[in-house]
């Protein structure tokens, strides 16, 4: 029930989802009332299963208000069903500060976690790059920051199956003094390498889209605003160029030869395909959609729950939580996490 | 003597501005057995004049240091000239701490006026956004937000020559109740409408690429990430477009067709276009250039100073926070300021 165009959007992405992954089953938390009409002309009918849920939790609920009163709402009936087993993950287009809060309350976290982070792929000049925290957090610490890079390298590690990612802290600059405390003693820790991390350093804002680093370590507030920068960045180029090549005949007929190279490059940076932010550090999958996001968007959040679910991602990174804190590793490094 | 290419770079730059602005004379602060053979051969000799400095501020040297033992150095020097009169503004491509440091030091602050910050121009959708602080205060308090709102106002005022520029905070979402505390009393302070500003609210990444205001204000920190990831995000574009045109024939010859559309995308997108980044707060105009540009960008750099100075800016900022703090206006104000 939860984002700009629901429950339509929702059906019309699992619908394409299903396509793409016909062994995955789906389960329909929402008011039974609305989606029943909407998946009667569907295919994707019989690999659904609709529970009824009277509750909606809207857009400008506060999180607070929907730990006390919002336990009927589709939204916990879907993350009370990933506790339950009774589904591998959640993807939810809805209120992100609620998400969160229920998800941390429902599914709790992973021991040694602190705090959850959002984390997403940007596009980058050499592949994709994890970002985190993309905005769980307004304010973290130097620990909460040690914690982001830990989940993003195995998050990293897991899903783009790179054999040692190296991670960044983004700063104002790269040298050793810039920036605030917070940042410095983040990067400290990290530095002192009794992590078993590859750390790079501080990277700056450019560092994102160019890819210089696998996991960009940041906090919510800075993390949120680079990728909305980001995205909207890529959409004033792309209103350049539409203005540009319809400027002139010469230009038009130059679009008309390259508009298939010029439609790769709108994949490339279409926001729909880096759809679908990972909540990192919760014992359970449990992925946000772009609330304003379409069918395809959708869907592709869709794809990321069922990746990881299939992965055994949670697993995983448990078993690597596991092995961080296990004894026999310096001190220093239990301490730091 | 400062930025990556220099001093070559800044004479061009130098070379390029004279033709731009023939009425316009330049002193020349740096070692004159680097400067006087690189003069010798270009037209602009005759608008310049070397004085000679010693030393020189390096890129890594902290501004604490650059205060206690800088004084003989060209950067301090080339300051000391605009308190003297001497030059009617100061632009520098060199180590941007120490020219906040030295400029507030010797130039001092307009009264009023906390802290300085660093405010630059954003290409958008519709025209042009001034957005600061962009790297001077890597932490602020909601009163140093307060005073950015009030300068990038008048600031967006008289160089953009809009009438009543429309204000707004950086955040992570649009709602009131978001962000941290910071942010929110910022608001706050705005929103109560004893500033003589029309103020819009939060703000989010996206919105300034969109231009929906003329004026973004945030923290030091996040708007530094934020003018980095914008320029990277518009070079990650760039970079997608000539992967895309070179990899098909007909996409090559649409390219060639459209070239000149492309080239003022290019334009429209150049880091270069938007260099020069202006200290607001200080008594006397000091503009910061990239320290990676070319003699186009630094020319560009030169131009946002010889605009400021021609068009009395710093009178006119000082008329207008006089007038802020003028008896009459509401004490609310004065107490924000």
């Amino acid at each position: 029930m939860g984002g700009d165009k629901a429950p339509a959007v929702v059906i019309e992405g699992m619908c394409i989802a299903r396509e793409r992954h016909p062994q995955v089953k789906f389960l329909l938390f929402g008011d039974r009332l609305r989606l029943e009409p909407l998946l009667a002309k569907v295919a994707a009918r019989d690999s659904c299963e609709v529970i009824h849920a009277d509750q909606v939790v809207k857009g400008d609920d506060k999180p607070s208000q929907v730990l006390r009163h919002g336990r009927q709402s589709s939204m916990w009936l879907a993350v009370d069903a990933v506790l339950r087993g009774a589904a591998g993950g959640v993807v939810s287009a809805g209120n992100t500060g609620a998400l969160m809060a229920v998800s941390k309350f429902v599914l709790r976290m992973l021991p040694g976690i602190d705090r959850p982070a959002i984390a997403a792929f940007f596009p980058t000049e050499r592949g994709e790059t994890v970002v985190l925290d993309l905005g769980a957090n307004v304010e973290c610490d130097a620990e909460n920051l040690v914690e982001f890079a830990v989940m993003g390298e195995v998050f990293a590690r897991i899903v783009l199956g790179i054999e040692r990612p190296i991670v960044g802290v983004l700063n104002v600059g790269s040298e050793e003094l810039k920036g605030h405390d917070t940042v410095r003693a983040a990067a400290a820790t990290l530095r002192e390498g009794n992590l078993p991390i590859r750390f790079h350093g501080f990277v700056e804002g450019d560092d994102i889209p160019k890819g210089t680093v696998d996991v960009v370590v940041t906090d919510g507030f800075t993390g949120n605003i680079a990728l909305k920068t980001f995205e909207g960045t890529a959409k004033l180029y792309a209103h350049f160029l539409r203005d540009a090549f319809f400027n002139s005949r010469v230009a038009r007929l130059g679009y008309m030869l390259a508009r298939r190279a010029l439609l790769k490059v709108k994949l490339r940076t279409d926001p729909r395909r880096y759809n679908g932010a990972m909540f990192l550090g919760l014992n359970g999958i449990a992925v946000k959609s772009h609330g304003g996001t379409d069918a395809v968007g959708f869907a592709n959040a869709i794809g990321v729950a069922v990746d990881l679910v299939s992965q055994g991602f949670n697993e995983k990174i448990k078993d690597e939580l596991v092995r961080l804190h296990a004894p026999g590793t310096p001190p220093a490094q239990a301490a730091a996490i």
